[in-house]
């Protein structure tokens, strides 16, 4: 039995002998989430206090690529000569949120995209409008724009009219993350918000009504007690850093062999919500991925399982195909590619690829795999019939990645979950929240005074096999946003 | 917002103006766990009431067809000349409950397996010891011993030795689920259990340590306080019965299209434990099936999907394979055979299954079922090629199922979720408890006079890819009685 998993009792406010500070907001974490909420509270005329527990801003967008989700015709797709549509993005968002997808919250966020847009550039965010057009993970360089999931793959293709809407800030390779943070750090410190380094949260403060009234931090080795008059906004991030709250709520993302985070994703905030009684929902949920690409002449190439069967259109973005991995996780996996693309042998992906067999013919290849005789064989006769004319009957996979095999030797990369490859992964779980970003509990009332943005909310992303790159630093700037001036606005 | 969901909120002990009625113990439902829990209590010297919602006794138990998991060498399985041991029994439930099993309930149920039938012997239950060799849900007649899971089937039967362990008690046909109700409630009441019928629980009553002193009922259109002395044992069953429960909390199980349980299976006894601060686990979990067999002779079919891939070994389960299908939930799925077994056209398994299409050969069956060309026909020849040879590389069926399919005609039944078939489903998640059957809350902590069995607690059967039947009423009659035992031996 470890404490580690528990919803974190709150102090009754009739206990608290002393308030060491007193603020109107008080926000939990610095990252995106809390850096927007920060700035949402005090545009709006709160006194703010971040207490954060690292020793300086940042949380998990600093380590991220920082593609951010945008649509519906912001500046940077007109300049790069895309068409988009507020309905189109709504419609490829709810696909992409998934089944347990929020309607509220993913309609505010298409409609209210091309205002945020607006709100990033005016805190300091800067897009180049060049389009990257190649399959990648992110912008190699500084442009401005790409496609960062299934836009243009099926089935999604066949639901919305597709646009390229991850939006990532000017600056070089995977610094897009850092960017977000330092803009919006900047932002938040010249507007006065003031902020608690290496601050850790350990629980709420309520009164006897049950309302949120105040946070017990930890501050240079002392419990400290702030009183947070109008609400404390939690952004303290998921919980991917905590094992055993990742068996207790997640347990299949502990296949995952690289957690997605920073040190301090442990579900703090998550757990401090609970223990007033929030809801905490879409808990066994994560994202996992298999970065196959770059290069995206690896798209070309087929995937099989253990028994050679293809198994998924291998143009989709590699956050579903890590999860179309995860769902038979007892089974080998292999791309298959051809001698078209043997530069990718000395060159492979990032994360661990191995190459497993080559072979000079298929044939041979199957063999070496140790693969039933005649299931690959077969696959990829049936695969390269149709390629040739351009269709994909069984997955749907789509030109221009659509391409026979047909040029040996053949190699296979092992992309078994234990076969050395990367599978990162973080959570989707989080806090029942209204788009306010007000907490509800079990029964859906709200609980006064208690907010939650990024991680520490159930919010846009809720699916890994339908996720998109960009939706979690877009749903954290601007739900956390909200969230803060919803807490900024409450009457006391 | 509906109250369907929502914990039921518990009524203060120092708001009850008057108790109607007071006991020892009262038991929640009279399926087979509130009986087993009644006899356990009562047995242990407490005066005992039953509330149970419908006019007579019965729960789902008396709607099944009543196999009973027990092993270790029982009186039945020696005497149709098996072998069985306890810790082979013990590896098999731990693979059966699944990757969420509780050890300690699995090695408290197989250790006390062996005492538990002569309980039910003691408690009027028979069992013919005549062995029912064929694959079927069930023994067609009066016979006692059945495999009822995947014990021979792979992997299981890799990692512990197999023996029949699905008990019926001497009753013809599908009768079994209610001779256990007929025995255990006449016993029960024997022992001066009291019973009250067309009972409805609403609620908990807790005193202000929290501990549940009695409970809310609606009797004769009036809610009365009863008060418990010793504890209230909830075994009001399982949710299947309450959509807007299996929405929030088993989305997927929404997908099966024959509820199986009582129209009092609305999770009330769950959602009463929730309401005194009881930790409900395993929540996202059920139970589903394709009842492809009988007759037997169907396991010699090979399934594939709308791909013509083979997707499992065809001698698992029907539960195993039900949640193949579901987990594939868009996919179409076929059932192939060929025409030695033909007599399966005119006499199909019940439950909804419809011929898809009929083919002089395997390609012409292929192209009138829309599949892609070469798909069907190369999945049947590398079949055929190892099942003459007694093998199946792929997906390792076992004979004496494992024959090729080499004497067209051949047909498909459709099996897809959406085909017609039926897909019985039922929840297996419940209120976390003790192997005695204490409730425990979201940290783990005792919630003094709170008990719950059967479907109302998480118990052995946890995984609906694992499952196997008997294992339901197995652990209902199994840990009800130790649930009344506890709650009877209480010190007040």
């Amino acid at each position: 039995m470890t404490t580690k998993t528990l919803p974190s009792q709150p102090r009754k406010a009739s206990t608290v002998s002393r308030w060491d500070r007193e603020t109107d907001v008080v926000v939990i974490g610095m990252g995106a989430a809390g850096a927007s909420a920060a700035i949402g509270a005090r545009t709006h005329g709160a006194e703010v206090l971040i207490l954060e527990a690292a020793s300086g801003a940042g949380g998990t967008t600093a380590m991220a690529g920082g593609l951010i989700y945008m649509g519906g015709g912001t500046p940077t797709q007109q300049a790069c000569g895309f068409e988009d549509d507020t309905e189109e993005m709504y419609k490829y968002l709810m696909m992409a949120s998934g089944p347990n997808a929020d309607e509220a919250k993913v309609r505010l966020y298409a409609d209210g995209s091309l205002e945020h847009y607006q709100w990033l550039i005016d805190h300091g965010m800067e897009f180049k409008p060049e389009y990257y057009a190649s399959k990648s993970t992110n912008t190699p360089r500084d442009e401005g724009l790409i496609y960062s999931g299934n836009e243009t793959c099926y089935p999604f293709d066949e639901h919305s009219k597709a646009a390229p809407r991850g939006h990532k800030g000017k600056v070089h390779g995977e610094g897009g993350g850092k960017m977000v943070i330092d803009k919006l750090s900047e932002k938040a410190i010249a507007l006065g918000v003031e902020v608690e380094y290496d601050a850790r949260a350990l629980t709420a403060i309520i009164n006897d009504d049950n309302e949120v009234v105040g946070i017990v931090s930890r501050i240079d080795g002392q419990e400290r007690c702030i009183k947070a008059n109008k609400g404390v906004v939690l952004c303290a991030g998921g919980f991917i850093m905590n094992p055993e709250m990742v068996a207790k709520y997640a347990p299949r993302l502990s296949l995952g062999n690289i957690p997605n985070g920073n040190p301090n994703d442990t579900g703090i905030g998550i757990r401090i919500g609970m223990g007033v009684g929030g809801s905490a929902i879409n808990m066994s949920e994560g994202f996992i991925c298999l970065p196959f690409y770059p290069p995206a002449s690896l798209v070309e190439g087929i995937m099989v399982n253990g028994k050679g069967q293809r198994f998924i259109n291998e143009d989709c973005y590699h956050g579903r195909m890590g999860e179309a991995i995860l769902s038979n996780p007892e089974d080998k996996h292999y791309l298959i590619i051809d001698s078209k693309n043997f530069a990718a042998l000395d060159r492979p992906p990032m994360g661990g690829f191995k190459v497993a067999e080559v072979g000079e013919t298929i044939a041979e290849l199957e063999r070496d795999l140790g693969l039933t005789e005649d299931t690959l064989v077969n696959t990829l006769e049936v695969f390269n019939k149709h390629a040739k004319d351009g269709q994909d009957p069984l997955f749907h996979k789509r030109t221009p990645y659509l391409k026979p095999l047909d040029e040996p030797p053949y190699a296979a990369f092992d992309v078994s979950l234990n076969g050395g490859a990367y599978f990162p992964v973080f959570t989707l779980g989080g806090l029942n929240t209204l788009p306010t970003g007000e907490v509800l509990s079990e029964d859906d009332q709200i609980i006064k005074g208690l907010y939650a943005a990024g991680r520490n909310a159930c919010g846009l992303p809720r699916c890994g096999a339908t996720y998109s790159s960009g939706m979690s630093i877009g749903d954290a700037t601007f739900f956390g946003k909200l969230a803060g001036k919803s807490a900024a606005q409450i009457e006391q």
